[in-house]
């Protein structure tokens, strides 16, 4: 197994033939060259994707990460995706990595090479890194301001802040920033006091017996990782509930954790500085849940 | 000459010998294949770029882009960009361009390939559309929330709201929803009222004897154009001045402007369906003075 898996994608309209499928993609020499300088993915951050876990050869979450890949896609005004070739690009590579151990793979619909009109696509398979530390000591964020209030979402869908798009720098700043204060995470702030979600997951806090998460509609993606640990969780029975929630109630929750397709639930055991309660029993309940089959 | 030029770019240390620059890049056949898929720039729209006109041969605000240049690499932790480099690229990339016409050459600095520790680069020569009769005619554009106050910039800079970054999809999708709306372009205004800049250019606005632009620490882009602009009036005996404009203020000028570095100097005909006073001789006189030599 190389370090690496590359595929290079035709993206294909929605009902193309079946036999079309298999020939519509390409496994290509990882870090070779493939994208043109002008396609509109490395030009202007245009286009959408879905990073997803591979665990032991098993994929995560495949649907609702397509489902979302094409809600995205509606969101950018770009060609709706078929998802019969995404799910075989996705199986093949997962194929491809090896059966034991912890890989991602990152599927992308660009808008194509200037000046957009046809789409191009790739997917990309990586090692990753160990989280184990992460999900069992728990993490320190810093919460940032995002400039948005609560509900610039809602009024402004220009901004695409429910759209998961290739437009990452900021919340790659968002990290370094983090990481320039001495933690780990950053946590977004509306303008107006308000959680919204991680550079790259999804806020739950528990707040007494309730796991509360901001709603989508305040201008965050909604997690597929954060979906799935809802209905993890009300299937034992619990309660969960979208919400505003506020920076003092993030401050003062009895646990919080960071939710994505690959680091899983990382704790937070520090906001701002101020030390946060840990739920050391949900935290294993969860990532033995997320860790374990679900395709 | 081909439709486009493109160049790959090894982005050298600042201090690099003289005699490395001209060996640091070569041109590559347009279209083909150039970037890994994992590039950073592709993989998250994560580097900077600047985008320069050459009009009949000659590069327009040479230094004033290669000092934007350096300021975005600074706000977004990228490697101090050798300009002597960048320079000689541009160089050899506008004599590539024919002797006459209007082209563009945009310049790209990306993090590099994940996880980013060596940067990429490259450089884009294309032809430009016509945009004589937007100069002459006028452009009609809708103001976008653009969620933020008109504070965020300075609060919050890991938003980059300052930094030329490759993180343009919402600037795209406000401009396709403000042809959606059958207009041109649009204006973002801040969540306070205040107008910002359009998603590709910066707003001028002459009210009486003044012409008027928002500060860049309003959480905008420091528009090259803008600059030269000012400097055109003033060299004139014009009065220019930084400070906030309010929405009010634009739809009641005596006229307005969109510039950008290949547009140039688009006269605003009608904001929000509310047509605007023009200014024939004003606008003509600015656009001479941008496609006059200057470099």
């Amino acid at each position: 197994m190389p370090e690496t898996v590359s595929f290079l994608v035709d993206p294909l309209p929605v009902g193309t033939s079946a036999e079309f499928l298999e020939s519509s993609f390409r496994e290509i020499e990882p870090g070779s060259p493939a994208l043109a300088v002008n396609d509109l993915a490395p030009h202007r951050g245009d286009g959408v994707f879905e990073t997803l876990a591979i665990v032991d050869g098993r994929v995560n979450d495949l649907e609702p990460h397509l489902a979302r890949l094409a809600n995205s896609a509606r969101l950018t005004d770009l060609p709706e995706p078929n998802l019969d070739q995404w799910r075989l690009v996705i199986r093949r590579a997962a194929e491809r990595a090896p059966a034991d151990g912890q890989f991602s793979v990152k599927i992308v619909v660009s808008r194509g090479v200037d000046p957009g009109t046809v789409p191009t696509g790739w997917a990309h398979v990586a090692s990753v890194p160990d989280f184990s530390r992460e999900r069992s000591h728990g993490i320190r964020v810093v919460t940032l301001d995002r400039g948005i209030d609560r509900g610039a979402g809602e009024r402004a869908p220009w901004l695409l802040l429910g759209a998961k798009t290739l437009s990452y720098a900021p919340n790659m700043a968002a990290i370094r920033e983090a990481k320039r204060r001495g933690v780990d995470d950053a946590v977004f702030v509306s303008s107006d006091g308000f959680v919204l979600e991680g550079p790259t997951s999804n806020v739950l806090v528990r707040l007494g017996d309730v796991v509360v998460t901001p709603p989508p509609a305040a201008g965050i993606l909604h997690g597929t990782t954060q979906r799935r640990v809802f209905a993890f969780l009300e299937s034992l029975g619990r309660r969960v509930a979208y919400r505003d929630l506020t920076l003092d109630e993030l401050r003062g929750a009895d646990a919080a954790w960071l939710v994505s397709s690959v680091r899983m639930a990382a704790p937070v055991i520090e906001v701002d500085g101020h030390p946060l309660g840990a739920d050391a029993a949900m935290t294993a309940e969860i990532n033995d849940h997320l860790l374990g089959a679900n395709d």
